[in-house]
C-alpha cells in the first residue's frame, strides 16, 4: 500500500463521500470502517486500493504525523474510538472529529488528548452529503498545531467563496463544534420560517401551487437568494407519481436531532433570548402530537378571520427576509455570548467567510452582513448595526403577516418570535418593573428604583 | 435541654420562620445556624432555650429518630451539609431538604441516603416567607419512611384547604423538587402575564391607574382570585412618598433564579412545549439589556397603530384567565411527561390539594380544575379535557389581546405564547412536512408519508 496523506475512519455517507472529495483532490486516503458492508461499497465505488480492514493497517499506512480525520456518530462512540485509537498514537499525531459532537465533550476530549501530546481538532462539516462531496463548509476548533498540520488538505477539499476557502480555525477547544452547533439553530429557524410562510400562502391564503411556486423563484433572484430557497423551489416543483406535489403527500411529523436542542439548552445557560430557534425546535417536537392536534382540532373552536394580503410576492418576502436576518442575528448574539465568556475571541468576519458556501445556511445576506464590515460583538447585536439600518424597511411587512397570522388562527410562531425579538428591543421600558414589585411583595426579593442606586424593600400590605 | 420533636438547620428568613411555625404549634424545635448573627437573632427573636451552637448539640437534644430538616442555599451547600451530617446519624434517621434543590440531586441524595439507611425527603417549599410562617405549600418526595416519620408535624405547620393539609407526598426520588420547580415556572409565566396585562393597559391603552386598580378588584372577585392578583392590588395601591405610584418607580430590570431555567431545560429535554414560560423566563432575561433597548428604542422604527379596546375590563380580564388557564395546562403538561418517564405515577388530584392554598400559584383556578374531576395523564393536556371546553369562551378575547399588541407594537410575549400553544393545539396539519421534504433534500434525512408506511427518500433535484 502506498503511504497515504490521511485517513478516514468511518465510511458512512458523510464519511465516504468526504474520502472521496479528498481523493479527488489527488491526497491517498486510508480508509477504515468498522463495518465491512461499508468497506466494501467505498471498495466498490471508488475501486480504491487503500481501504483499510484494521485500525493498525489504516495507521501503519499514513505518513507521520499520522492525521486520522472522523467521521462516526457522536457522542459515546466517539469516546470508544479514542480509547481505540490513543494508545496507538504518538506525540504530534493529529485525530480530526468531523461529526456533530456535543462542543463540551470536544472541549474535553481535546484536553485529554493534550495530555498525550495528541493533536485534536474538532471541526463542523456542514453541506449535507453533496458538501461533503463536492465541498462542505468546515469549522475547526482545538488543537491549533493540529489544524496547521491538516489545513492545506482541508481548505484545498472545502467549498470556496470569491477564492477563499471556506473552512478556517475559528477557536480553541470545543469552538469549532460550537459554532456549527449555532449552525445548525440558525438553519432551524430558517427552514421554520420558510415552511411557515409557505403554509400561510396556501392554507391561509390559498393560493395555488404556481403564485406560490412563483413567488420564490421571485424572491431567489432578490435578496431571499439562498440554498434553503433553491432547494425550497425543488420541492415546490416536485411531482408524485399521480402528479400532484408531493410534499402534500408528507406526514407533517418531523425528528430532530440534538444540534438544535443543544443550542436552546446553551442559550439558557448563558441567557440569550433566541425565540426563532425555541420555535422552530418546539414545532418539531409538537408535530408528534399528531392525534392530540387532530383532537383539538375537532374541540377546540376559534373566532378567525379571513385575511387576504395586497401584495403577498412583496409582503410575505420581505416578512420572510427579516425573518431571515433576526434569525441570524440570534443566532450570532449566542456566539458572541459564548465566544466572551469562553474566551474564544471569535473572528466573525472570518466565521462568515467559512459560512459564504458549502453550508446549508449560505445565503446572500451572509455576504451582505460581511460587506457591510459588521464587527458583531456580544455588545452590539446584528440588528442593532448601522450597516443594517435598512431592515427598518421590512418591518412593516413582518408586522403584517404576524398581525394576519393570529386573526386568522395560523401559527406562525417562529415568525412571530422574529418579531417579538425585534420589538423587544423597542422597548425603553419593559413591564419588569411590575413583576419585581410583585416578588418583593412575596418574597422580599428586594427591587432596584430608577431614581437612585441600591436594593430596596418595600411593605406592601402597609 | 428538652428533647426536642424536630431539628432546623439554617436560620435564614425561611429556616427562622419555619422554625416559629413549627414552634407555634407546640414542636419543641432544636434550632440550629452555622451564622452565630442567625442564631443570636433567633434566640432574640423566640426566647427559645433550644438554640443550639454545634451540630451535635443538635443532634443530641433530638429524639429518636432523628429528624433534620434543612433550610439553607440550594446547591454545593446541601452536599457539604450531608457530608457534615451523614457521618453522626444512624439508620431511621430523617433528612428533609426544604430548600430549591434541582431535582436530579435530591434524586443522588436519596440514593445516597438510603445506602447507610438514612431516609431523605426533598421537598418543596412554597410561600415565601410569610407562608413558611403561618403555613406553607409543601410537597415531599424521596423516602416514603422519611415521610411517615414526619408528616404528622408537616402537616400540621402547612396551610391548610377545606380542611385538608396543603402538604403530602408526591413521588420518589426527586419528585417532590421536581413538582416544585415546574410550579415555579408556572409562577414566571402568570406573573408574566399579569405585568404584560398592566403594561398593555397603562401605556398601550393609556388607561389611568384608577380605571386599571378597577379591573384588578372586580377580576379578583371573579376567575382570576387568586394570590397573586391580590398582591397585585396591593402594588396597584402602594404609593412612594411623593404621592405618585411606587411601581413607577421601579426599575424594570429582574433577576431569576435557578428553577425558571431548570424547568425550561427541562421540557427541552423531555420534548414539551411550554412557551409561556420559556417567554416568561426571557423576558426577565431580556430586561437586562436596558442600554441596549434605550439604544434599540430610538434607532429601530416601527410601524405601528393606535389600537383600542372596547370593555378592556372584560376582553383583557378574559384573556388574562385563558392565558393562566393554558400556563397551568402547559405545566401539567410537562409534569404529566416527567411522572410517565420517571415511573413517578403522580397524583395530580393530591398535588392540585398541595396548592390549594399556602403557594404562590394558588387560585380559584385551581380549585375549578380540581372540581371538575380532572384526571391528567400525559397522553391528554388540560385544555382539551372535556370539563374544560368552556375555555373557548375565553378564546375571542386572547386573540383580540394579542393581535392589537402586534398592531399597536407592544410584545406581550407570554400571552402570545399562549395563544400559539392553543393554536397549534387546533392544527390538523403543521408545515413540518415542508421541512421534511426541505431535509430529505439536502441531508437525505428520509420522510414519511400520509399514505404508506415507511420511510422514503426522494431525488428532489429530478
Amino acid at each position: 500500500m502506498k503511504t497515504c496523506d490521511i485517513a478516514v475512519y468511518g465510511l458512512g455517507v458523510m464519511g465516504s463521500s468526504l474520502a472521496k472529495n479528498i481523493m479527488s483532490h489527488g491526497f491517498a486516503v486510508a480508509a477504515y470502517s468498522k463495518s465491512p458492508e461499508e468497506r466494501a461499497r467505498f471498495q466498490r465505488d471508488t475501486g480504491a486500493d487503500t481501504v483499510c480492514t484494521t485500525v493498525d493497517e489504516m495507521l501503519e499506512g499514513l505518513q507521520s504525523p499520522r492525521c486520522i480525520f472522523l467521521m462516526i456518530t457522536a457522542g459515546r462512540p466517539v469516546d470508544m474510538v479514542l480509547e481505540e485509537l490513543c494508545p496507538r498514537l504518538r506525540p504530534g499525531d493529529v485525530i480530526l472529529d468531523g461529526g456533530n459532537s456535543f462542543y463540551r465533550d470536544t472541549g474535553r476530549r481535546y484536553e485529554e488528548c493534550r495530555k498525550q501530546g495528541i493533536c485534536y481538532v474538532g471541526i463542523g462539516v456542514s453541506g449535507g452529503e453533496k458538501g461533503a462531496l463536492y465541498g462542505p463548509s468546515m469549522m475547526a476548533g482545538g488543537s491549533l498545531e493540529g489544524w496547521k498540520q491538516t489545513r492545506h488538505i482541508l481548505q484545498t477539499i472545502s467549498a470556496h467563496a470569491d477564492g477563499k476557502p471556506c473552512c478556517d480555525y475559528i477557536a480553541a477547544g470545543g469552538g469549532g463544534h460550537y459554532v456549527k452547533m449555532v449552525h445548525n439553530g440558525i438553519e432551524y429557524a430558517i427552514l421554520q420560517l420558510i415552511a411557515e410562510i409557505w403554509y400561510f400562502m396556501s392554507s391561509t391564503l390559498e393560493m395555488s401551487g404556481e403564485e406560490i411556486l412563483s413567488c420564490f423563484q421571485s424572491w431567489k433572484k432578490g435578496g431571499l437568494d439562498s440554498y434553503l430557497m433553491e432547494i425550497s423551489i425543488q420541492v415546490l416543483q416536485k411531482k408524485d407519481k399521480d402528479g400532484s406535489l408531493l410534499v402534500d403527500k408528507i406526514l407533517d411529523v418531523a425528528e430532530q436531532k440534538g444540534t438544535g436542542k443543544w443550542t436552546m439548552q446553551d442559550s439558557l445557560e448563558r441567557g440569550v433570548y433566541i425565540p426563532t430557534i425555541y420555535e422552530a425546535l418546539s414545532a418539531r417536537n409538537f408535530s408528534g402530537k399528531k392525534r392530540l392536534r387532530m383532537q383539538g382540532s375537532e374541540q377546540l373552536q376559534a373566532t378567525v378571520q379571513k385575511v387576504f394580503v395586497e401584495n403577498p410576492e412583496e409582503t410575505l418576502g420581505n416578512a420572510l427576509l427579516l425573518g431571515m436576518i433576526l434569525s441570524y442575528s440570534q443566532g450570532f448574539e449566542l456566539i458572541a455570548k459564548a465566544s466572551a465568556e469562553e474566551n474564544w475571541a471569535i473572528d466573525f468576519g472570518r466565521l462568515i467567510d467559512v459560512w459564504s458556501n458549502g453550508c446549508i445556511i449560505r445565503s446572500r445576506l451572509l455576504a451582505k452582513i460581511r460587506q457591510t464590515g459588521i464587527l458583531i460583538s456580544a455588545d452590539e447585536p446584528l440588528l442593532l448595526e448601522q450597516g443594517f439600518s435598512w431592515l427598518k424597511e421590512l418591518e412593516p411587512a413582518l408586522r403584517e403577516t404576524v398581525g394576519k397570522s393570529v386573526l386568522s388562527g395560523t401559527p406562525l410562531p417562529a415568525l412571530a418570535g422574529a418579531l417579538g425579538y425585534y420589538d423587544y428591543y423597542r422597548m425603553k421600558q419593559m413591564p419588569v418593573n411590575f413583576i419585581q414589585a410583585l416578588r418583593d411583595c412575596f418574597g422580599a426579593h428586594t427591587y432596584q428604583r430608577t431614581d437612585r442606586e441600591g436594593h430596596f424593600h418595600t411593605n406592601w400590605e402597609e
